[in-house]
């Protein structure tokens, strides 16, 4: 066929006469340039100074693969085994509410995975079961050999992580967390086996991060000795509660915890309570008395999870249903705790639910390790233009898409081991109850919480347009992967909120400081930075632009820890002043954005020393090399991103910022060199990464195939 | 029901004590200020050293208003009269198709817009009732008072513009752009009245971007007097070819046109032609011989266009088939055309396409209307938090959701009035013809596309995340306005290749202007700024901070256009260096990332110039007040993001740096106060945004009577 169109004028000679034209525009020193002017082009765009580093994946991949792969491996395999469990790319809100719950009986009842102990007892292993549950294969849909039939039930959805998520970290984990010996008795082996199915009753129609505003009321009748559980108005309505619509039989309930008093005013509001009250019957499922519950309708993702509204009408509950940890109610209405205020009960109350950002940060890696390796796959298959006579390239030889894509790849890279180390954190804490440890952990799960999800949403819309129009399909998954990751960033916590709260803690870890206070191991680093700030910048070190310079961990670390503490300073002081006249309210408020960059400069620190410790632990040299490369790329990314800031104190100097730019470009053309390896080290195979443009062999041949060709 | 909770620890005394408790951490020389401190917090966080800025939304909004409203409200008013036509959330991929055409044959047939005579007579008009279809409210869905039956149907897609554009814009236009009177005569009336349904084929499986990468091929046959149309390999499928898949009789084709020739090489490839291909039979709508079809399948968004791919095995077309204004074969098989070269055929082929990328610049600031309203009315709205003793504040009140939205709002307007621009000058160049217009329109076409649909799209991420987890329901639209949106990226014309496009553009310019030759109108400003530039910055002014001078115009259009000439300059010589070694092609590689911020940052220069126009040019003191603020508030978040470059070159000095971010600062709080005002003049009622969250009236009962309470 490619003979018909004869040689007088091929496609290379007309693509070669299109490039001879542009590049009559692109240089005005140059006309025409004459062929024998770029005989190696394609070849000099893909090498330069020096050669391509030599990463050995697999190395690199055993060294990042974390302990619980058998039971990772237990869940791929039964869903493998399982092809009425695929969610197929149209399915009805209903229908896949029920695949849902199939999908999670099917791995409880049958496969025999029993996480709930894991939640209290072994957090990594839990979190490493909800990785594998969020990233498997339920399709088995796109792969080689596949009939056309199976390939048009292609699985795209994550719901059931989120499911998941719904059942065992908030209403297992509340049952567990903030009840008592009594709860975990009745309800342990319930919610294990789902027979206990619950929901998590936080949020109010008007109230979501504010949760001490929550004005559903659990009112104490000594007569009877319940709790009466009312919705006094419309805002009160239970709203976004998972599990609610369809499915759930208990829900945990945050309500006001109202006691009679001997008094005149007749009761005292003692705050935020957690109760488990019944909703449904639990032999005919229907909603009980008092319990109002509609369907919050469709949703932009996660349509396999049964979100519902609750309103409650004197609704009546035994006293033992408060979850009692931090304060129980006696049978005379007498209220008993072993913290002193609200606020400390409230604060311990929420703290043991950190479990569930921790989560969410943990599976936003996951999905953007997905959403990388499917754009960087493809960018590596496609092909679009090139120089005159030659091939076209593949579309990541360009550097606009290197740019897209290379600094992504980097801090996927950086956010697996922030999350890897906020895991092993999280777990020594629930061990330990240190009590250093739970402020620590507490903060960094809100920081990366809120970092990561917020980069992973941007990110997935990077990749489909990066992918152009075969980004758009859905079987190429950035869709259903945006749409259903983009709540992570509101819900366990709306990102702009949680970054208010490290910026809270970082500024009581400085007034700390300064009255000889210790500081968590996560902020240590702010002793040594802070007295280094106090000094004016170095006008020498500040005119260094060497390479080993540039790619000193050393030098890095100390220009972000330099960021971090001087928008801490400065902002202590604007607050200082605003607060003279605004109050502290209006002072916060005046300062919100200055203390969010803080508080994102503060994560990006605390990332990049793990990410450069992780470098340096790493003990096979041609896995080291690639992780090296992507460190650089991210550490000299961020700074060159706020070279503003660097430049308006003098800490870098011109020509050190134009060596940062030109050294963060060669750096982004260096990963793509070793792209292939970096993301082959994530693991993924094709039966998990699904979307046929990202498979590793005959990709267009299976695109094709599934379009019915 | 609210005096049960008792007052001794009300709500608002507990919001009081986290606040107390806040206040200690962000303050380190303070510690728990008594609330006397901030009496009069919430009236200081809304008003500052100046007054709020009286600003008159129906004086503006027939500032903006375009000449076309009478079509439009004939559009508005058949819709609303039509509930039947009207999409629901929840429709399968073959239904949503059916829909979208019923919906299309209703506009045509019943309310009699003929739409394809103002694609070449009268584009402006054109242009107003593609915005009105696709911003119409085709559910009159959620509005006061309709049952809940008929909310569940609300709509919440755009397709129908999409389809509507493929249509007129891609089919029709491409026959009456392309062809000539016989053409015109012969398909007019039957593509008008949607007899003749059809298709844009020219992207294929292998090549979007690369147009000249086409590999379909259609010989001539002097024997029957046909051409034959092929698919050489699967790589040439033609794909994502909107109704093909269902509803297309007709497609125009982008083949390689191969001539026979009396040579020994026996053929002649003459480059991309359009032709009109057949593909269903006229009657029975079966899919014609030699024609295979197949469905690509469900998308990220738009499944009400039924996008297909087409592979073509030996089809026979009459000669007269070849869209033939611009190259023409004999009968005995020569070649004819007016312009001398493949390439320049191809330019004009390709540039009379150009409308479409008008028409998505115009529907794209639309969407982003219609978005950035819902936002704000929503954040108006919804109250979280609050100083001590005090309601809560709305959430537009802080300056973290400013900062989100304000800058937003006012590039809308900057937006809207550079399209509007867009239009005029290319309804000029249609009626014209002039050669400089028409260089002048594919560049800022190209340039204000690329530009406002990637701002758009990032923009309905950003106003999803701000609505929180009430911006998650589907009847709130962003969900299902981003992914329609969302390919408005890509589609005619990948953004980052348009960009390119106008970066080639202005450097052709730019060497030309060393040669003494003549600039468009909208480039003519780089003539003054280029010698501008060939001086160095004024160390006086770079120290100049007043309001005043930061808020002239003239200080921020030199600073744009600095910026722009600056990076010209800069690019120019790189190119010419690295042509030197790495050839023209790895140089303009090499200095990608560069080229793209070259052209960003002439677009956001010619966008800037017409909003300064626009607010010089207002009527109405209080209608130019608002537009003031949102001008100056748009200018200096853009000098203050890349304040990196500024201070690089000492354009402006570090005390100049900061008093621009607090002025922008600042200026966010100021349109916070008029943003019920400037979103009022959008002119947006309900029936049209339909987004329960966003009613101006009563909007949570409408929300919570959607659900069903």
């Amino acid at each position: 066929m490619e003979s018909r169109r004869g040689n007088q004028m091929t496609e290379e000679e007309s693509a070669a006469r299109r490039i001879q034209r542009l590049s009559s525009h692109i240089s005005p020193a140059l006309t025409a340039p004459s062929s024998s002017q770029a005989p190696m082009v394609q070849t000099e765009v893909c090498s330069s100074r020096t050669k391509k580093v030599d990463v050995n994946s697999q190395a690199l991949s055993v060294y990042m693969r974390g302990k619980h792969m058998d039971v990772q491996e237990k869940v791929y395999e039964f869903y493998n085994s399982r092809p009425d469990l695929q969610t197929p790319i149209e399915i009805s809100k209903d229908d896949h509410r029920e695949l849902c719950m199939r999908q999670l009986l099917g791995l409880v009842r049958e496969a025999g995975v029993r996480p709930l102990r894991y939640v209290a007892d072994d957090p990594e292993k839990y979190f490493a079961i909800m990785e594998a549950v969020g990233s498997v294969d339920m399709s088995l849909g796109i792969k080689l050999g596949v009939q056309y039939s199976i390939d048009k039930n292609s699985a795209v959805c994550i719901d059931f992580c989120v499911l998941y998520m719904y059942v065992y970290s908030l209403w297992g984990g509340s049952v567990i967390n903030l009840g008592t010996k009594k709860h975990r008795d009745k309800y342990f082996d319930g919610i294990d086996n789902l027979d206990y199915t619950g929901c998590f009753a936080m949020t109010e129609l008007h109230h979501g991060s504010n949760v001490q505003g929550l004005q559903t009321t659990a009112t104490f009748d000594p007569i009877t000795d319940e709790f009466v559980i009312d919705t006094p108005n419309d805002g009160a309505i239970k709203w976004w509660i998972g599990n609610a619509a369809v499915h759930g039989k208990f829900a945990t309930v945050f309500a006001r915890l109202i006691l009679p008093t001997h008094d005149t005013k007749g009761v005292s509001d003692m705050g935020v309570h957690a109760f488990i009250v019944p909703i449904r019957d639990m032999k005919t499922h229907q909603t009980l008395p008092g319990v109002e519950i509609q369907d919050c309708g469709h949703k932009v993702g996660l349509n396999g999870v049964d979100n519902g509204a609750l309103r409650f009408r004197s609704v009546r509950i035994p006293r033992d249903n408060l979850l009692n940890r931090f304060g129980d109610v006696s049978r005379d209405g007498k209220y008993t705790s072993s913290l002193p205020t609200i606020n400390k009960r409230f604060g311990a109350t929420l703290g043991e639910l950190v479990g569930g950002r921790v989560g969410l940060a943990y599976a936003s890696v996951g999905v953007l390790k997905i959403s990388a390796t499917i754009a960087i796959r493809y960018s590596l298959l496609r092909q679009q233009f090139g120089p005159p006579k030659q091939p076209e390239v593949s579309i990541l030889d360009y550097q606009s898409q290197q740019h897209k894509l290379m600094p992504m790849l980097a801090s996927t890279y950086a956010y697996h081991f922030a999350t890897v180390y906020l895991v092993e954190k999280y777990s020594e804490m629930k061990r330990t109850h240190d009590e250093q440890l739970v402020a620590d952990v507490h903060a960094l799960s809100a920081g990366l919480k809120s970092y990561i999800t917020s980069y992973t949403a941007k990110s997935l819309s990077v990749c489909r347009e990066a992918c152009g129009g075969h980004g758009y399909a859905a079987v190429n998954r950035f869709g259903s992967l945006r749409n259903d990751h983009d709540i992570f960033q509101t819900f366990e916590g709306d990102n702009t909120v949680l970054l208010q709260q490290v910026a809270a803690d970082l500024l009581k870890r400085y007034k700390e400081k300064f009255q000889g206070g210790t500081l968590t191991a996560t902020w240590s680093y702010l002793r040594e930075s802070m007295n280094a700030y106090l000094s004016q910048p170095n006008p020498v070190t500040a005119r260094w632009e060497g390479e080993d310079h540039l790619r000193d961990p050393k030098f890095q670390l100390d220009a972000f820890r330099y960021r971090t503490s001087r928008l801490l300073q400065s902002v202590a002081m604007r607050l200082t002043k605003h607060t003279k006249t605004l109050g502290p309210f209006g002072a916060w408020n005046r300062c919100l954005n200055h203390l969010l960059t803080l508080a994102e400069s503060h994560i990006e620190s605390v990332i990049l020393a793990k990410f450069i410790e992780a470098v340096r632990k790493c003990p096979d040299p041609r896995a080291k090399a690639g992780l090296k490369l992507a460190c650089d790329l991210y550490a000299l990314d961020h700074i060159w991103k706020d070279i503003g800031t660097y430049r308006n104190v003098d800490y870098v100097a011109p020509n050190k910022a134009k060596a940062i730019h030109k050294l963060t470009e060669y750096l982004s053309f260096q990963v793509r060199n070793v792209a292939k390896e970096l993301v082959d080290a994530f693991d993924l195979p094709d039966h998990v990464t699904r979307a046929p443009i990202a498979m590793q062999s005959d990709a267009y041949a299976q695109y094709t195939q599934v379009v019915g060709f």
